[in-house]
């Protein structure tokens, strides 16, 4: 069993690492690890707000053994003592620490402070494993043993991976991409104000339409020598927030290089992943795609679980009545497990067997 | 006072008709008109349902003197007992009876029956009130006296409020149109199941997007002789339902003709409607598009009540990162007031005074 | 016209007493006061947050005479600048700056800081009107030529105001109260949280059950010479947050002093308030309290508004089948309108009118 | 393994009976039986709606094998091709087809209609096991070889088995009890409309308080000779529902027989039901009921889930300030785990292996 500290334990996202875990057959957490104010105290106190509630927020109960055990402090913690690091800080304390770590192990990182760096991959499950090989450039450039190998914004997975199928057969030249996002991707403390939430629609999410009309372009690009071509189409977005726990759903507009008719799309969906799957990783779902002709699903409560968290589901695939070789369609992905926490460790699982080659 | 006769009177537009109408200075109600289930029922009897309860769907308290008006039979009634006749009725018996109705009285509807017929105009305050004269077309085409006046569908109305000051000063070449719609466009008698819709998305509602792609080209079109001109550019939607008890908004994409910035669209906007909110019309607002610079704006349930809920709040107005002279926005508007009965009180304001000059 | 001063104007409760003022034929806001952080700017500038969004929480929209006024801070506020205060401060700032207002200028306040003293009434209208002569001692007592006149905690308004007629007619020996309370209660900054109010209860609300269990004892109880004495029942309460933006509801059981029917407690809340109703104060509603005999009612989104948020909805009136002499009903009040600024805004002008004479 | 029907599949309670049923040790669905309108379609056939659409509501996924049976009409099957049948029919066909079945076969029911008969237990896992000898007599009595063993109300099962450890210890002399239920307990065709439940609460449910303070009394009652003793305290009950998908909770106000602190209370709760956890039925909890010490808990969608949703969670334990030996507190149980299917399996597990001894 490869030893797991988790970084940012006390927060949302390393809950939801933690949950991961639980169980896993190749990884075993032996740390805890977050900010100051949680060092040196047992996990469940560390949870533990200013009215003595514990904050633990997944629906899955807290084992005992994990809440009894004593956080260690980030800016102490050395990273030597385990085999793989979930990080789940966020991007300040990310981007200074983060590094720290990676000169001696390696780091799967929810956070952004260095996806936009060349000589890092932002790898997303099935559609770039190819990119992996980028992690040896940024080991070399920068001297580390081990490396930080981020994942991507939770909002785009849905869309990259819709993407990919729709890019390898028929071309992608431009995208019109509408999110409605769930409210755990706006954390916990204190997240989002619930009279703003009732019965409403927030269209606005700062910072997020830059990072939906980028990050797929890399993650969609060809490894090229030591650096990531970008995919050489345009997104636009809107980003909304809306009354639903999990699950971000996009609207899709795509307008494809050639020619091709909703059929086609769902076949090329449809039989997409393949070879991923049958790498058959303990976090991979048995498909990465799920289209339906229902069509009024996706819908996230109903969908967002399916194949644990780590399924795309893909409906109302449609020609454009306007957009020339336009396809239009809506996908939903489950934002705090293939979007964060568990779609990093897919990717860790990848990296460990795939890469560093630490499992058989 | 003319005396308005409402019909389809216990739906919910029809509710809502009554209370648009209530305390109107050139308006008072003298008929109200059902189906056979409710005819020579007193109104308020009219509206229980099989456990006595009274379904009255509207937070205004419904005034003694219409709960005791007694309904009278659609099939039956007789037209010239009134100057107007506001129609909410299905499109089945609507296709059946407005025209019988309209052989000797006005009828403003909000079916969508006789929209699609190419001598009836589709109004919508401020607009395109220009194509009223189309009525003497229809009228003569018929041999009527009244006229058939159908309303808009609800969820365009917003979006060809917002570009009919971008179409007249910059041209319109295509738009990406997806509707975040309201739960009371979906009717009440049983309407959306709650389970649905408890944090949740629908991402489809039957039969509206070709409505959506289709409707806002002939409200935009040019009156030309005896026919509109439609618009000529097109429309793609997608349309999804949310949990918000009233206003639709819509995330708009527009290739505009030629170039123009934020700023000269935030001012077209602006600028817009003068003339006709100058006529001063009983349910017309003093703007008819309320521009926000707040970027989380508009939101359903904060906007969705400006101007008496016949503004259309436009928030988010920024250039295109992708799209060739684009230009993106989100607009808002009620469905339930502008998007319906109020927005038909306001085209029967205008036809009253300025097409039958029946008020001066 | 009397000059009115909102202290803590920025604050949500403030911003309702700013609309409940509005065309108001008494009085007339002539100061906006807040903390030293809104001191001397505008008031719609006082009103933005971080982000430069301006957290204006009322639907009705914000006058543009109020948004340009400059606030004053508080500390340095000269009550003699008008002739009535209404502080909506929270119980600390309240506790120390009430007192120095109250020494020229009669203090309307919806805090806390001052219900349990001995020589202060807590008004509720039309419920304990003859306490208002305690205003006087409180004056003697203090040496201040103003007044405190603070407004009772906004779960029990229902409950005090449908116990009243029940006692008057049939004495009252026991209370259970449940109450199922909206979420505006808590406030805006930051108020509750999203994902923990999205389909979920809180059974639990800080400070808020001994407040239920005692304040009612205290208006329900009887001027005698310089004091009060408490209604001799007593009262057991659970208080739980439920997902719904305005209204709180209580389930109560009472125990009466002698047999009575539902029908009989029908008719007592039905003739209830008369006298009181007919003083015609702005703000009072034409009916204390409506009893519905619909089962399925009251609702909080549906009947809150009722009576302009003044009037107190009873329905489900019946006899306990358990408890002797037992009568349990469900009763509710909109909590920020009656149970909040407009409610202290209705005593206001019962003291103006019939204490202070000011009115004629 | 015991081959199972369920009778009444299509419905939501058989939905959650199939997917209890997944993967047991004991039992195998072998037969699947729904109405004449069903009979004869492969299940998911029967599945759909007028659109197409499948109405599956769990949020596990339909498994294939389930999803291909071919569904038996209920009028005609054969109780004796199968060891056990489910029944979660609608009261009206199971009081005349459930008795057809028992001649030869036991039929565990979630349906209300066998449950008021004398010589019929209403069992609840752990709080009565000894009612099941009850059926020796209902057999005699009808000279059936099977049996019908109903399941109780949904509502009541967080407070009988909460009250169990208080009236063994202490004694119950009287309850008030006020439920705040999730809307899945209205069923879902059409279930409760979207526009009742946002944001809002609805105090009725129809003859849901009859069943609240009745059948706990025949649960907690004594087996005495051929029949069962009712318990001998009333209860009376106020029954809302609150827009919240699944967990019923109940506020609970209790006058015990004996004075009893809430730290006697807590003990009695976490020590009850060590016996029956010990028999390790497959769908039992490690423990029956959950004492949490923070306040803000047990919040429905938080701690529905605990245990398989076979846990009744208790909070909030606290002496009342008002009741004699009074004792507050506020349960939770999940309605369509606990409450429903999952609580008609255990009983029918310990059924099977304690009384019928098919098991070992």
């Amino acid at each position: 069993m490869l030893k797991i500290a988790i970084v940012g334990a006390t927060g949302i996202v390393g809950q939801q690492a933690i949950v991961s875990l639980l169980g896993h057959p190749w990884f075993k957490i032996t740390k805890l690890v977050a900010s100051e104010r949680s060092a040196d105290k047992k996990y469940i106190d560390a949870l533990r707000d200013a009215s003595g509630s514990i904050r633990w927020w997944c629906p899955e109960e807290l084992p005992g053994h994990i809440a009894n055990m004593v956080v260690e402090e980030a800016a102490s913690f050395d990273p030597k003592s385990v085999d793989i690091i979930f990080s789940t800080m966020d991007a300040g304390p990310a981007k200074e620490l983060e590094p720290k770590y990676a000169k001696t192990t390696p780091v799967i990182s929810t956070a952004s402070a260095f996806r936009y760096e060349a000589d890092t991959p932002i790898l997303v499950g099935g559609v770039n494993m190819d990119h992996a090989s980028l992690l040896a450039v940024q080991q070399k450039n920068r001297g580390w043993k081990g490396f930080i190998s981020p994942k991507s914004n939770c909002t785009i997975v849905g869309l990259v991976v819709s993407l990919k199928p729709i890019m390898d057969k028929f071309g992608v030249k431009q995208v019109v991409a509408i999110s409605l996002q769930a409210m755990s991707g706006a954390g916990r403390t204190p997240g989002l104000s619930a009279m703003d939430m009732t019965e409403n629609v927030v269209p606005y999410i700062p910072g997020e339409e830059p990072k939906v009309e980028t990050e797929p372009l890399k993650i969609l690009g060809k490894l090229s020598g030591k650096t990531i071509k970008n995919a050489a189409f345009g997104i636009t977005a809107t980003c909304t927030r809306v009354p639903v726990m999990d699950g971000h759903m996009v609207c899709a507009f795509v307008q494809t290089g050639k020619k091709c008719s909703p059929e086609d799309v769902k076949k090329a969906m449809m039989n997409y992943g393949k070879d991923f799957a049958e790498l058959h990783l303990p976090s991979s779902p048995k498909h990465l795609i799920d289209v339906t002709d229902d069509p009024f699903r996706p819908q996230p409560r109903v969908d967002r679980d399916k194949g644990g968290g780590m399924t795309v589901t893909v409906g109302r695939i449609r020609k454009d009545p306007v957009i020339e070789n336009g396809i239009k369609y809506v996908c939903l992905a489950h934002n705090t497990k293939i979007g964060a926490a568990k779609g990093a460790l897919q990717t860790a699982e990848y990296l460990v067997k795939h890469y560093l080659k630490l499992v058989k």
